[in-house]
């Protein structure tokens, strides 16, 4: 095979309790990669859509991941890339994880498949590092795997997924505004007080027993975070605001996606989530923030040929 | 009914990543309490076994965990009771939570069974404070209920069991030393560096989705703690030697057992356990340590009627 597209869908990681080690992949939006084959060994970017974002190799996060891969592989092959971006950079849905799965996937296949999906996490992980600075796969996990993901430990790399219940919809809701990862980590800073520590490990098990086991109570008690959300939530206009709507409109859970500007709600079953869509509207109006909404299930299948 | 015997399991609590929120029961060694009603409000310890311990109503844990109990009831009720201790206190095995979840399964069930065994946790919990100051359920929730449980809230409580692995086999090493709680607590201080936090709910989140879907590499892997045992292992004669020794008998992991001098071990299937033994005898021997050991599976049970 000489080219292949594939799309790679938005993530949200975090999810409240689980700061840097919980993720989950969305059904839409989703970033779209056209990657050929070159008769030399360069890496070139001719077309980016959607997005003004750096086309030399080094500086791409699709680039620099795809390099990775093909480092692991001992192979000099060289491709095209062309990128449609349908996530917006700094919207805190992955987008910079989307663009490194698509391309590791992509590259992957049009070298043979030598690797599982599991195993390109760490090269779309090594792809990200050009945006986060320091290696995170919370979003690249997800985005890859689909479903709900749990990064254990970094070095050395251990991701898995967990069961998820099917009738879980979700809302996210993105006022336009930009925040910068690398800001918001700063927040919250080098140490945290034990009790929050072990406040966030007790929910940490909660949602995971939560999630495996389908009750919903649980999931819905778990979805705390007292080491991100108290400094983060200045970051976005609205927040308090837009959370009591949802759980008024009986979400079972809200909280920032990464670290924002989106936020996510959880709902048990479909319709309630797009419910609370004109309160929220009315918020932002009156703050005259644009924002979009979607409503989503969990994707299952993360990063797919098309 | 005027008289009633129970027996309550001992337990491990903190489980390597858990600190403060996993535990579970042991078949083996457990305390036994005889309560008998009286004719008058008086709460009244008359015999003590195996163990010295304030028999002053206000300053032993079983009879503070009844008042506690009776207090919610509304009940003016007297008992006697008569504890034989097999835990030893101070050894990390949940002894002074084994007496508070007899005496409150006791009294409810001669109080007519008011309440369930889950909100029951809460009245041991009141007792537990007499011993270790701080509110705790790590070592009353699996010592009630059985099985291996998550404390995720203390305020407001909220207890859950987790599914285990039937053929998991535990191996306890108790050095007869002494280690005070409220010391080994201080010794972890109030802040934690947020990469150990991080480290530590990643490392929850796989021992939950291990032991729930029997993953013994995921338990295995997750079974590891970068809050507690970095510290307090040099309180505990011998830790590395004897960690290396069950590591190479095929140990699934190798931990503190609460704040020590107990250690457990956890083993894939029957036999194994005690094939680590002979190994660790010699290291206790060599230390002039005096050493017991116990082999035992996940008591399900928790206190029971006998």
């Amino acid at each position: 095979m000489e080219k292949i597209k594939v799309t790679a869908p938005a993530s949200v990681a975090n999810v409240a309790c689980g700061y840097d080690i919980f993720g989950f992949a969305l059904d839409l939006p989703s970033d779209e990669l056209v990657l050929q084959k070159r008769n030399d060994s360069k890496l070139v970017i001719h077309d980016i859509k959607g997005a003004q974002l750096p086309t030399e190799p080094d500086q791409n996060v699709a680039t620099v991941a795809i390099a990775a891969l093909l480092n692991h592989l001992g192979s000099e092959q060289g491709f095209n890339l062309a990128i449609e971006k349908m996530i917006k950079p700094g919207s805190g849905l992955g987008s910079s994880a989307s663009a490194a799965a698509a391309a590791v996937v992509a590259a992957n296949v049009l070298m043979g498949s030598p690797l599982s999906k599991e195993d390109l996490v760490q090269f779309a992980m090594a792809g990200e590092i050009v945006a986060s600075k320091k290696p995170h796969a919370d979003n690249v996990s997800p985005s890859i795997l689909g479903g709900f993901t749990v990064v254990r430990s970094v070095e050395p790399l251990d991701v898995f997924k967990i069961h998820h219940p099917k009738d879980l919809e979700v809302l996210i809701i993105f006022p336009d505004v930009e925040i910068k990862t690398a800001e918001a980590r700063k927040l919250i800073g080098n140490q945290i007080p034990l009790d929050n520590a072990r406040t966030q490990w007790g929910n940490v098990a909660g949602l995971v027993a939560g999630m495996i086991n389908e009750d919903w109570n649980l999931i819905s008690n778990s979805l705390q975070d007292v080491v991100a959300e108290p400094v983060r939530k200045y970051l976005i206009p609205g927040y308090d605001q837009v959370k009591e709507i949802v759980m008024a409109h009986d979400a079972i859970g809200f909280n920032i996606s990464g670290s924002g500007p989106c936020m996510f709600a959880f709902f048990k079953g479909s319709g309630l989530a797009s419910s609370a869509i004109p309160g929220i509207q009315k918020v932002y109006d009156q703050l005259s923030v644009k924002t979009f909404f979607h409503t989503s299930k969990i994707n299952t299948e993360g990063t797919i040929v098309i």
